[in-house]
């Protein structure tokens, strides 16, 4: 029964490939370690680019210098 | 000093219904473990259907076989 | 298919005390939200003393305190 | 390589403050711990008042008491 | 920079099946959102059976009645 | 009231570097975004390296190339 948290920033990922993270998500562990995926759990949590730092700046700022 | 994250799909709990979360689960840690609710946290994150998937599929997807 | 954290310190709770927390939880869930408890998942989590702050100190030190 | 996640209420904290706890808990763990900024992250969530409790009460009943 | 955090029971995984999860995560979220590896985060969990809960009960209680 | 959750590996951090961590973690809070220290909470949580992966191995191997 195994619970699996995805953060990534919030840049316009499409419910299609959402529910691709999904549906491999729950496969890797089936394959990997033999769980069950009818109680394998999957959440998406999609963050600001103002919310999200990395090497002390937000991503907002990161992206604007690129 | 508990700390309760509660995670939803996002399907229209209302302020009612989160309220009775928060004073229900501050009253659980009291009554089982003596925790004191002054300091007892409680966050509910309520999570798109998108986002959420279970059994390989998003929660979008299993809505509409039903 | 509600997801719920519960974060204690570690100071000794049982296994009974914990599997109330999981009952209880369960049912909160059902009672408000009307969700099915088969897919709903409780995990609890034993933080040492050392590691949890409030106030600016940790648990360790304010327990000494009192 | 740390990961930390800031909660906070959604009450307006501007992208200059938001920049700032990304900056300053990134320059904490060098100064403490020595860890290397390139490989810090920082998530920042900020909860609706209704979806965050304390002694029991959401934080949207508890700003209309005070 | 995504972060995943997969939590499992902690019932004997090894460091090579870990290893595995680690390297198939990362790799998912570059195929599926063209993510860079290097800075994908992923953290594992290993939770006690007394800890985790579904349908209400511990796991441990689960596994005594299969 | 926020919350404020680091991950580190568990590689020794001292009682003395984790209670500086929850000080300034607190105090940043409190000037940044002028929060009340009282309900201002902080967990710690070490992460085995075999359980934290970044660029798709885990720490445990990383640290072996260096």
């Amino acid at each position: 029964m195994p619970f699996v948290n995805i953060r990534i920033t919030k840049e316009g990922a499409t419910p299609e490939q959402k529910a691709e993270l999904i549906r491999r998500s729950t496969q890797m562990l089936q394959e990997v370690l033999g769980k069950n995926p009818a109680t394998t759990f999957v959440i998406i949590d999609e963050v600001d680019t103002d919310n999200w730092g990395i090497a002390g700046e937000s991503v907002t700022v990161l992206r604007k210098k690129k």
